[in-house]
């Protein structure tokens, strides 16, 4: 299949989507970026913001023309608007999204299609979440942010490399990883811990006798609320689309947690001093992660090195 | 009883110890700043620094000639102090601590004196925990920092309020609490989330094929793995300083846990809304109580209101 990358159709023009737009106009690597959006009044005001080149009144005719058709709407409406473009989409039509969970949109797709297109490439940009709307798009909310495509059996991969490559253009680091896989990190590593601050600041806020306590909050609290104050909604949809994974990364750790309770209640220093330096070490590791080098940009997944990270062995 | 505050003597001249001498010194509010450390090199570069007036070398003279002891050493080692001090306190020598638990140095206190002297008002200022040592030190450390006064009923008020004014003068905030609540507090708000950091951080590190998930570590995680670089052996001894208080907070969170994952295993989107929006709703609050004009500075404790935080009653 030969594919072009002229015209690209941006569907929901929200933070990402809109990011996504505005990125691609400012690098100039295509000819034109048009934009959709239920509410008609963002995709107007996308346009006078220089967003998007022209704004989009017929969904379908819009994926007709389109190379690339980027999907940027809530990962619940994933399934509707799937099945909505598909009768234009062409057998060359590039189609890719935005969901922050991979799994659901997946089966949403072999819901939607006989055979999942060729052309489609999943992938979750790892960017953003403060703010929200068109008019917080950025041109380079990506640069330097992790991309994550998870390819399907179906996916070709010469459409893989060429939306990898789109990102890498707008500053990202793409890797490639399994559907699940994807989904069991961002449970472990954004989901849990996004639903812990929930909890803690729930849990206190809930007894009545309780509510002055945050008067005294010092330090540890105060990053805790900061992480709180996402959008419930948003959450609220997190979990029921990644719940299987998300239920199992809570299980893990009410273990871990229930592992630390014992050793406090049993004064088992060893226990406790193991525990909070294994933290450390990995917390200091991952500012390696952070600070360092990081690996090369590349289409191709990194290799993934399991690095010593000090940490003992299960069951020590 | 009458007090004088011309001769401070500091004990332990770590980043707390160093930066209340130096804070005095700063602002000339005693006539003199004398410093003891187990550790003589210390003490020798906190001279150096003009952290304080002298070093002293006969413990028992210093205390003997001081009008307030300030306790700084780590919490462990508040009970083998108060012993070594005790037979030199005169009746109006003022002593304070700023230990981080408040019931465990009451305790010990107990055991050492046969009825904790009048001028003994315990306290814990919550400032510093990132760097450490003397050359940490920093005289405006308590600037708009609380620091918690826990007299117990032996106390001279008349002691407590001087104690408190001195803190005033460095531009803390004071405020007086029940030493139980203090360490019930202490342990929901920065004892715990800590603890939770240290689980999370830990329980994915210890499984070896987990290790790369540090590579996509999100937003979120990174909140968490910033507080779990605390220092091992000062956590491991908090949790032994404050246990009870500790074990009760951590079970709490775990059956606040266990409603949400509950909720997400039976697609419970009220409880799961209901969770968030409080969460939300809890986090503005903290905001405002963060940013707000707060309460007055005062010797006297602040009128705790339990203001609307729009959360529901338990049980709903």
């Amino acid at each position: 299949m030969k594919y072009s990358l002229n015209k690209v159709l941006v569907i929901g023009l929200g933070l990402i989507g809109g990011s996504f737009a505005k990125a691609l106009k400012k690098r100039h690597l295509v000819d034109e970026v048009s934009g959709y959006d239920l509410n008609s009044a963002e995709c107007e005001l996308g346009l006078q913001l220089g967003v998007i080149d022209k704004q989009v009144t017929s969904l379908l005719d819009a994926v007709a023309e389109a190379d690339l058709v980027m999907l940027a709407v809530p990962v619940k409406a994933m399934e509707q608007l799937l099945e909505a473009i598909a009768p234009a989409l062409r057998p060359d039509t590039l189609v890719t999204d935005a969901g922050s969970t991979k799994m659901n949109i997946i089966a949403a797709a072999q819901r939607v299609f006989p055979t999942i297109p060729a052309t489609f490439v999943p992938g979750h940009p790892i960017a953003g979440a403060e703010k929200s709307g068109v008019t917080a798009a950025n041109a380079d909310l990506f640069v330097r942010h992790k991309v994550i495509l998870t390819p399907v059996p179906e996916t070709d991969p010469l459409a893989v490399s060429l939306v990898a490559e789109l990102w890498q253009s707008l500053g990202a680091e793409v890797l490639q990883m399994e559907p699940h896989r994807h989904d069991e990190v961002l449970a472990a590593t954004s989901h849990l811990p996004h639903l812990l601050a929930f909890s803690l600041v729930d849990t206190l806020a809930h007894e009545e006798e309780k509510k002055d306590i945050f008067r005294y909050a010092a330090g540890g609290f105060r990053d805790f609320t900061r992480i709180a104050a996402s959008d419930p909604v948003m959450w609220h949809d997190i979990c029921q689309a990644n719940r299987d994974a998300l239920l199992d990364q809570i299980d893990q750790f009410t273990m871990g947690l229930s592992r630390l309770r014992q050793a406090i209640d049993t004064e088992d220093s060893q226990t406790l001093l193991g525990i909070f330096t294994r933290a450390r070490i990995a917390r200091e590791y991952f500012s390696t992660l952070l600070t360092g080098t990081a690996y090369e940009l590349s289409s191709t997944p990194p290799s993934v090195e399991t690095p010593n990270l000090g940490v003992d062995k299960p069951g020590e």
